[in-house]
């Protein structure tokens, strides 16, 4: 079958290998005893993503309109194009599923023709649609793999939305090495990561030279988002990690109540919420760049922590001890000082035996007050990886966080909480990334990370 | 602070051991400097696990009810306590967690006090309750670990429900000893599952003493539920194995639309169905034991498959392959003999090359009508748990039926799929499990595996 279909334009180009086990002999003579090779040539079959960015090109959304016939509900859309890359200051969905790639192409052109095909499939998965937009579950092509996987037929759109960023190492390499004449326009703020006291990184689990989050509503069109993209990039990136997160751990939006962490504590009271524009611009999007570093104005940072939970040992700490190291009431979110979940702790605030908060809690460690008022726009999401052998679940904190610039935003702060955190009795920090991830797509006929590769 | 905890009651019973890291002198002093020694003996600290017992075995759901501080809402609740356990003809809900215990004591005591424990548990977390009934995520007691871990405080019950099955390795030791003097109530159709062709099993993700499956319409309800029964059974149960699974591959009702499973084609669709009370009654429920297995009747043999799918290679196949392998039309789960998705298939109608219908695809091996009638409920999930180090998605689903033997309804099946099935090329079985579901509570002072434990 595959000698076969290896003739057909759009499936040489998507990378087809044969496939494990059988005979591919046998296999041709299986497809053509189904009678299916008396249509080669009489399907729509073309270069499907290359089609499909051509729409993008059109410059119209009406291009990703369907036909009548394979239309998703256009229910639970979030606009994919605009000024900055949607995800970051959408109101943060329930589910997500992020994966960071590896380049494996040398080839610029190829570079840029995976993120053209990308922000298509994008366009097409944004709005519920299959990529290709075709009937993605099926159609007529018998001979053609379908353009979609098709596990979200059926689906709405599920708000998702898909959100992507490089690594420092797509523009050097291990020894500083210019990997796709890049190396001009990388960002000074788009450092490594320093080692941060108590870290236990797993390689396998950090870095990559790009990195996609997708959040949606619904886990399986998130999932499917990152498994098409994964398909897309066949021959060009491959997965290096990926994870998957099954709640959220924080609000982007005021009209959000505060989700809960698996410290079973509200998470995110204090986070950025995009209603305060002045805030998100100043802390959130990156601005002012000049020169070859121009290109990142209008994207931000994206820090990823996959820190995992002591969970067993924290469940067996009384609630005092829970809420010294928060810093919080755990049954209401308000600050041990007092109030409601929203009133600004008072760090000064004195019971009989010293502060109510403890200078060493989290949320005093934390606090822009401690951080010449560095705020982050926190993402994260709870995780559960099954076991680690020894009866635990493997679970805890996929930590997103954007930020103008992790020098001012993230370093300080987690070197601070590494140190001097109770919290980090309880937690492990197992993988580690830093992005940058470009501006949006604002005009017609463009792609992420244009900017960049054109630019 | 764990010396001064553990002279409460319901603090050493619930195994609490020092933690990692800090010494205890300082983290008492720790405690001892906010002022909550103070308080010891005045909070309503109780021996809280066995308190809930007590309120299950008071006999009225009534006894469930919060105090209205703490009221979660009461909605989206699935009844508990019935003739049959919930969560096996239950409309099958979108999430889940499962996870497999070993069982780490050697008492029957223990045992049975942990199904006591569990069994009140679950019918907290089932009415969208903090374990033991109170505030759970904070309350006043800041000297006791709290009853519950917090993290579905505000979310509803989400149609959770909590279904638990008993391993052969419960019985008999790997040499065959009686463990718990259960031997001679061992069905005989509990077996150990036979090695089928193609299995690539790992011991990490087999097996267990003890499963409990928790559904639920939100992920965080069900990791909690998991989260909070494997802290409970801390010293008498370690958690072995456990999957997450975010999308459901089955429908068990007639209302329910058939779901999509990562091959992108509708899964579920001939599965046997709640209405359909004869027909589960004659392929789930167990019935007609006597003499000492008689305690498994209303019960049911659950049996759990870790099915990767080699989706990148899967993706690449052309339509007409994956549709022969399955049998069924990809976008509308129609058999390939004609009709729609509930026409029944037409093995005999052939075509110009031969049947519509591959003799060797999914659906022909599958069908009842190849196994003497015999039928499963499927109650599976879509699970991707990250990469595999080669850059491809460990992705595909966690199979799980109820039967009413598998030496009739699913060993004979699996090994006919496994030495024909086209699908079986895009397959590998990695995890196994098979176990006895007892009973439901149908009475009041019950509790799970009682008529086993006390029979």
């Amino acid at each position: 079958m595959h000698d076969d279909a290896a003739h057909l334009p759009g499936v040489a180009d998507d990378g087809a290998v044969p496939q494990e086990g059988a005979a591919p002999s046998a296999r041709a003579a299986r497809v053509s005893r189904r009678g299916l090779l008396g249509t080669l040539g009489g399907g729509a079959v073309g270069a499907v993503l290359g089609g499909a960015a051509v729409a993008l090109g059109r410059g119209s959304a009406a291009a990703f309109e369907p036909a009548a016939s394979s239309a998703a509900p256009a229910t639970a859309i979030v606009e994919f194009m605009g000024e900055h890359q949607a995800g970051i200051v959408t109101p943060a969905q329930d589910r997500m599923h992020v994966a960071a790639f590896d380049v494996t192409t040398t080839s610029l052109d190829d570079l840029v023709s995976l993120m053209k095909d990308w922000s298509s499939a994008i366009g097409f998965l944004s709005r519920g649609l299959p990529v290709g937009g075709s009937a993605g579950a099926g159609g007529d092509d018998l001979l053609s793999p379908p353009e979609d996987t098709g596990e979200a037929v059926g689906l709405t759109a599920g708000n998702l939305t898909v959100t992507v960023g490089f690594g420092r190492s797509l523009f050097v390499d291990a020894e500083g090495k210019d990997r796709f004449g890049l190396k001009s326009k990388l960002p000074e703020a788009l450092i490594d990561l320093p080692h941060f006291p108590g870290d236990q990184l797993e390689e396998a689990r950090s870095g990559g030279d790009i990195v996609v989050q997708a959040c949606a509503d619904d886990p399986q069109v998130a999932v499917h988002a990152i498994r098409n993209l994964s398909r897309i990039g066949f021959g060009r990136a491959s997965v290096r990690w990926s994870q998957i997160g099954f709640g959220r751990t924080a609000s982007t939006s005021k009209a959000q109540a505060t989700p809960r962490n698996l410290f079973g504590f509200k998470d995110g009271t204090a986070n950025v919420k995009a209603e305060d524009a002045s805030v998100v611009d100043e802390h959130v999007w990156i601005s002012g760049l000049e020169g070859e570093s121009a290109w990142a104005n209008g994207g931000s940072f994206m820090v990823t922590r996959r820190i995992r939970m002591t969970i067993e040992t924290w469940d067996r700490q009384n609630l005092g001890e829970q809420q010294l190291v928060v810093g919080r009431a755990k049954a209401s979110g308000a600050p041990l000082s007092g109030g409601e979940e929203f009133t600004e702790p008072d760090f000064a605030k004195k019971g009989a035996d010293g502060p109510l908060i403890d200078v060493n809690s989290h949320v005093a460690l934390s606090h822009p007050s401690r951080h010449s008022g560095a705020q982050m726009l926190r993402r994260g999401y709870n995780y559960t990886d099954g076991t680690d052998g020894l009866g635990r679940l493997d679970a805890g904190l996929f930590f997103i966080a954007f930020v103008v610039d992790p020098r001012t935003h993230y370093v300080p702060i987690q070197n601070l909480i590494s140190k001097q955190d109770l919290m980090q009795e309880y937690v492990r920090h197992t993988g580690s990334g830093l992005f940058i991830v470009p501006p949006g797509i604002n005009m017609a006929g463009s792609y992420l990370g244009k900017s960049l590769l054109e630019g």
